[in-house]
């Protein structure tokens, strides 16, 4: 988890919460279509707890759990596979890119990826699905897919909806492409002060500015972004005016950025750092977690599975 | 289930109790993979437990119970499709031709149902899966399911291999293509006394026998064949004589095998009749199977899982 899926999803999941009954799946099911580790796997999943806890997700106000501890997701998604046409399924875009990615291992767990996806929601009844852009049309594929089994079968699942986030996407700290783990462009939501500070200091600003003395443009700034999310008001509006100016070298700027940053992330990180200490307990929220998901999910069942007169 | 079944598949299964650990199950999940009746499921589920036990898999002895009633089957198949290479799948000419059977529902359940077929031998590390010539792909996909989790997460499933009857397959009364339910041309083996007489009345025999008095031919006659299952051999023996020398006519010879059949299915017709008129009871062996299945299942996923770091 980084700043850009923080400010991108995370930050607005925290919002939800207040809004809606709101479920999170740290999603084991769908990690194991690509090639993985499966020595690594259990630390990844405590990991993606603790950091997902530490941000903001309280799971005295959410559910937080594991897909794999909920087997109902597979369950449904079997049953949802048979009102699934192929033809829906060879047109998703995703499907299509990771099949490029991974040309060596083209599975059906990649094929039917959003079949797994539309069960993760419509088991819960979801009505409302934090996405990015690129799962848009997965989304469109769950409404079909509920669409399909009322039809058949008789009302059962709401529309699930997706739902945008209003924060455009953040760039890496190369200026160049979206922030992402693969690329090595990001600062970590746990990354440490020294770590934040060695990482700003070489990222790129605006390019036409070679000399301390040369004018800047925030406008066309990565970093100065990443100032509107973190510094203040009277921060902002400052480099805005003094970095056109040259009266503010790129690496004061830096600075003030890389102390918000820090001072942001401190709460996090140390919550983090307690959480992620105590696999117990994060093993008892993710436990506790599945549990209030596999009543929801048994009830769910049974009705699918009367309406279907499999039972 | 008619008799074409029984002597095909049922009647070698039976056998094979005395051999094997031998687990049955009613295969729900796959029924859905095309269109059915919802209200007539529960029905069908216990007519072909009912059938099935009144033929000889007698609970006592082997295990008999419903694929939806574990679940463990759904969740080891979602496991199996991400090692499942799409090529495979494709290949696979009962997808192919149910596809085409179905053009206007080509679902991704046809698609996967061999690794769901897969998943259903594999979570009881079953080695033996006696098959007609038509499932001989899907157990060689099985097979090579199971090795490639086996090269990816370590040692776990043993190879399953293909135990084909010995049996021809039994023509239908019209002597045309294989006896089927769809096509009409069966005798089921719970048909009473009456149905069977008047089915073998109007069969096909040689047809080149067009007076009572033309010598027949056994040897192109398909209910010969059928003499060969249900008749005793100095039945046989006098028959593929006298046939020939016209001395017996097509319906005394239908008689004969009429209640040689009518005998044979007795036994099998009432059993029968006492499991299906008591549902309680049939569901009670079902759920009594399901319980010992579920037991072995959840051991493979603990183990399938542990292997795989979801543990």
């Amino acid at each position: 988890m980084h700043i850009g899926n923080y400010l991108g999803a995370l930050k607005n999941w925290v919002r939800m919460i207040d809004q809606y009954d709101c479920i999170f799946c740290i999603v084991d099911y769908h990690a194991i279509t690509i090639e993985y580790n499966p020595a690594d796997m259990q630390r990844r999943i405590l990991n993606a707890a603790a950091v997902n806890i530490a941000a903001g997700l309280d799971p005295e106000r959410c559910i937080i759990f594991v897909q794999s501890y909920v087997p109902e997701h597979t369950e449904l998604a079997w049953i949802l596979n048979t009102v699934t046409p192929m033809g829906h399924l060879e047109r998703m875009t995703q499907f299509k890119d990771k099949s490029k990615q991974h040309r060596e291992n083209i599975n059906a767990g990649l094929f039917t990826y959003p079949v797994l996806q539309a069960a993760d929601i419509l088991l819960y009844h979801g009505e409302a699905v934090p996405v990015g852009e690129d799962q848009v049309q997965h989304i469109e594929l769950a409404r079909e897919i509920a669409r399909k089994f009322n039809m058949r079968y008789g009302e059962t699942f709401p529309d699930p909806v997706e739902v945008l986030s209003d924060a455009p996407r953040i760039m890496g700290l190369d200026g160049k492409t979206k922030m992402s783990k693969s690329l090595g462009n990001y600062i970590s939501l746990v990354e440490t002060p020294e770590s934040i500070w060695k990482k700003l200091s070489t990222a790129v600003t605006d390019e036409n500015r070679k000399r301390r003395t040369d004018p800047g443009n925030p406008d066309i700034c990565n970093l100065f972004t990443l100032h509107k999310y973190f510094s203040r008001k009277e921060q902002i509006d400052r480099i805005n005016t003094v970095c056109r100016t040259a009266e503010i070298g790129c690496i004061e700027c830096k600075k003030i950025l890389s102390d918000n940053i820090v001072e942001a992330l401190a709460p996090i990180r140390m919550r983090y750092e307690q959480l992620i200490s105590d696999p117990d307990y994060l093993a008892d929220i993710l436990h506790a977690g599945a549990k209030k998901c596999r009543d929801i999910a048994v009830n769910t069942m049974t009705d699918v599975k009367k309406k279907m007169g499999l039972r």
